[in-house]
């Protein structure tokens, strides 16, 4: 019995760390869609989210089996229950490139970006990408060191996020008010995106440590 | 055994109904703050967060008690998670109503609404507050036709999104970059907010029918 729960939960652990690495393929498509005005990568992201659906559907049923399997041990019930927290983060950031690829697909065939924050959208997607990497990297090694260092590189995330703002809100912007609608979506849809990787590396050191580390402040809508 | 069971179960559905009557309330105060620009009702939002947020903890600590109460039937298991699950959707229409306040706080002592769309936030705010009122007696009553039909109230708040976007995109629109900027992303917490309560409605429908409602389609975003 436990031998089988083990091996079922360290196949649970591959299943969402190759999750992670698709979420990491979708806002990358997603990011060059929005770059390059391109509607066949949009599509690309919805298909990679519809994937990432389906496989978050599976991931939540054999989450099911392993609490069916498991003894109830308070200890490692809380652990079950933080990997289908995982399994739903995982499934909002496909959802959150998808919404990327949708605004693209919906402006087609104009650019969302303006030329002058397209390298800042690049970075944003650059982030994005790295902490899905992070934490695929941390479900696969549970390192909690690791996945507390998931949260600095969200701060790059914020400082974007912030920058953005502060250009739309500016006297000199010139792109005037659907691109601005647009380009603070956008910006929130990866900045949610980022949110999610943090939440992951919660999780990952709550189940190797037992600690929850403090959770992201109210404020940072 | 049993008994212990379904008494506690009873309590988690008494305490899940009790919490979304506060996210109501929260959402009905984080309304009347940027309806009349009031830090004090703003302040009083990110209040009622905190509560709802410790409460939801608890929940969940009650949803791990039962879990370790039950023997593993899978359909019972089912049911447990999605109770879970319900946790969350209530945490997170939480603490959109306080991303709300948080906007006004930010923008004090200016009003973050164009008197021509205060009406139209009063509206988005009373639908938010009907669909949590809706979930509240959903998941006290059980009721599957009703939990099916909070899908029916949220096509109201999606026309009520539309009508903004399209006033934002106009032309006409004159009230500034930096204002659009605020309602877009207000309009998207309350939209938001509405998506969770009709995600309690389906998992109500689930949890007394077994059967899934279709997922609300990817493009809502």
């Amino acid at each position: 019995m436990r031998t089988v729960y083990h091996e079922k939960l360290a196949q649970l652990a591959d299943q969402l760390s190759r999750l992670c690495s698709l979420t990491g393929a979708a806002i990358e498509h997603a990011t060059g869609a929005l770059l390059h005005a391109d509607p066949a990568a949009a599509e690309q992201t919805i298909t990679d989210y519809r994937h990432i659906e389906a496989l978050c559907t599976h991931a939540e049923e054999c989450a099911i089996a392993l609490l069916a399997l498991q003894q109830p041990v308070a200890g490692e019930l809380r652990s079950i229950v933080s990997w289908m927290q995982i399994v739903a983060d995982v499934d909002r950031m496909g959802a959150l490139a998808a919404h990327v690829a949708e605004i693209v697909l919906q402006r087609h065939p104009n650019h969302v970006l303006p030329t002058e924050v397209e390298h800042h959208f690049a970075e944003m997607g650059r982030v994005a990408h790295e902490l899905a990497q992070s934490a695929q990297e941390v479900l696969a090694t549970r390192d909690p060191d690791k996945a507390a260092r998931i949260r600095d590189q969200d701060d790059e995330m914020d400082g974007l996020h912030r920058q953005l703002y502060t250009a739309l809100m500016d006297r000199d912007w010139t792109h005037g008010v659907p691109a601005a609608v647009d380009l603070a979506l956008l910006a929130r849809f990866y900045e949610r995106f980022a949110d999610h990787a943090v939440e992951i590396g919660r999780r990952v050191v709550f189940q190797v440590t037992g600690t929850r580390l403090p959770e992201q402040a109210v404020g940072t809508h």
